[in-house]
């Protein structure tokens, strides 16, 4: 029979009514013979609600305790669901990550999957049940109940869809799917109705709105996965799938982040890693020479780091207010014309740094710049 | 060493502030060398509001979903205090009702604990850790999560002293203690200082702010049971214990209780028993003469009272707004003379019936009246 994960984020099941219209939809897909399992995360904002008031407790809560908080967020919305499914008449059966069978390692707050067995969702897909998960968290060896981290829920989900054999797995978000461009930015963006996992994989690292790790996930199990509205039907959605590679530069998105800071720093790579290491940060896109280094680094940090480099007797300066633009896309990198094509297209726009991968050209702007950009590298580069 | 159960009610934990409290209270108790476990309940209304989610969501929740609903209430809690504790220097850890080893049957919302395994409770006192524990909440034999209906985390406080062997069970609470009446109807009110379990199980059953499951588990089990304020530390509260049975009248509180009708039916009481069987409505403070029956029902089910005696063709009448007062003691049904001053403290107020058991005797008025008669009683069988 064949069987297909659903997962629910938390804007799609946000309220009794969205509850309703989710049980609606997993409804129609069991009516058609279907097994369903549906993945959930917390209604709405339930999570960072619970991290404040966490907060307002104590200032820095223990990450067994917050897991422990956290976990209860998904516990209301699945059971929420499953009253619905039931109130239409379809039998449903909600499960914790625990009960669900979701063995993790003992990394509260950022566990990762060692194992799923997932005995309880087979025996209740076979009283043609439909399953419904709390996404998120699962439990460890010594039985601590932990979560997966930012992505939790898509992780559930794929892992669940790999572990059960899935024909599918299908992310319900409040987006179409994957677009070729932000379209709060660029008006001409469009769906891209399907890629491969290597580019979405790198869309998804560049700032398209689909976590990298269940995409990860999805590449190594050969999980098909779509990403699709819960809002309107007849939006088919973005099929991530294995498909051949294509030689011929196949431009298929413009991803845009903002929130970045430029920095330059006169010191070597190994210098600074050296006087960065403890702190966690990530520094991203760099540019090395030998006595200057230039990269990236999410705004948030910008204090931290300023103190890391000048404990190291490090002189730097540093440009707030940068974003990335980028083009992702197959066989860019070996593709001169397509870099002479990128630049053109951004014209008199100043850029702090140019970097390009396998799958991408990415060029640092400043925010101010970044709407131009993309649009004129979305005109250029994707066409109408 | 000494080991203590602390329980605390959902007004007693229902903000970051009020857990941040508790959690002084009990690192005071873990300085003086004790081992503490801890029980929760949910923070302040926060059941009322997961049921009323339930009910947006769908008119009828079915009672395994509820409950899965419902058990992230007392988890909340639990964390919370458990974070403040860690935040505090004092070891703390948070179990679930199934991390606890609280078995219990199958009964969804109204389930019976049916074995205590609490090894890692036992394996963190061990380790110094203050224990805090999810009230309200067991597993059952096919590891569904179950509650334990209403008076909950009372119940898990108690069972767990008892399988615990603990020292006492204090339950913090927003009252002084059990009371010689409801202070906000009898101005000379004051606290109880102790009392045996019959004669706080007595009270509880009239009407006084304990639930009766708890009191009776404590007896059972020979649970020393303290009730006291969680705002007031110089309040001592109410100790319920063992005690001697005294043969002279010892009139101990005046317990009180509205949200009555009052009915007459013109019937036998195996026919009233017949007609009203299948509805699961209580039926109190029965009066039967050979053609008619007069008794007490909760007016929330007026509607579906009135429907199966009608169903039954029996002729019935009832006066809404009724309450109970009653005076609660040893000796008082072997009494004659208490039960003349009883009568005569009543005055000219109404009586619908009189009713007296091994410790109590019990009047029902119209409410209007409940207040004098409250006082009358006080000032005359408790005294100031």
């Amino acid at each position: 029979m064949d069987l297909v994960v659903h997962k629910y984020g938390g804007s799609s099941v946000a309220s009794p009514a969205l509850i309703r219209a989710a049980a609606q939809r997993i409804q129609a897909t069991h009516a058609q013979g279907k097994q369903v399992v549906v993945v959930v995360s917390a209604m709405g904002r339930t999570t960072d609600h619970l991290i404040q008031l966490a907060q307002r407790t104590v200032p820095s809560p223990s990450p067994r305790e917050l897991d422990m908080l956290l976990t209860t967020g998904e516990r209301v919305s699945m059971s929420l669901l499953a009253m619905a499914l039931e109130a239409n008449g379809v039998p449903a059966i909600s499960f914790t990550g625990s009960q669900s069978g979701i063995l993790t390692d003992h990394t509260h707050n950022e566990a990762q999957i060692l194992d799923i067995r997932p005995h309880r969702i087979q025996e209740a897909l076979n009283d043609n049940k439909a399953v419904i998960i709390a996404g998120f968290q699962g439990v460890s060896p010594s039985r601590e109940i932990t979560t997966l981290g930012r992505g939790g829920s898509d992780t559930t989900a794929v892992a669940l869809a790999a572990a059960l054999g899935a024909q599918e797995c299908v992310i319900f978000t409040d987006v179409e799917g994957l677009m070729t461009a932000d379209p709060r930015l660029v008006e001409g963006a469009r769906l891209i109705p399907r890629l491969d996992y290597d580019q979405a994989l790198e869309l998804a690292h560049l700032g398209a709105k689909m976590h990298p790790r269940s995409l990860d996930l999805a590449r190594r199990h050969r999980v098909r996965l779509v990403i699709r509205s819960s809002r309107f039907d007849k939006f088919p959605g973005t099929l991530i799938s294995e498909e051949e590679k294509v030689e011929n530069p196949d431009i298929r998105g413009i991803a845009t982040q903002s929130g970045y800071s430029y920095w330059e720093v006169e010191a070597t790579l190994p210098q600074i890693a050296t006087a960065t290491k403890k702190t966690g940060i990530t520094l991203r896109f760099f540019h090395a020479t030998p006595r200057t280094v230039r990269f990236l680094c999410k705004s948030d940090f910008d204090g931290a780091l300023r103190k890391a480099l000048e404990a190291g007797a490090l002189t730097n300066r540093s440009i707030a207010d940068v974003a990335v633009v980028s083009a992702v896309g197959h066989g860019l990198s070996a593709n001169p014309e397509i870099l002479s094509t990128f630049l053109g297209a951004l014209g008199a726009i100043e850029t702090l740094l140019v970097s390009s991968s396998a799958l991408s050209i990415t060029a640092a702007v400043n925010t101010r710049d970044l709407k131009s950009a993309a649009n004129q590298l979305h005109a250029m580069l994707v066409g109408q």
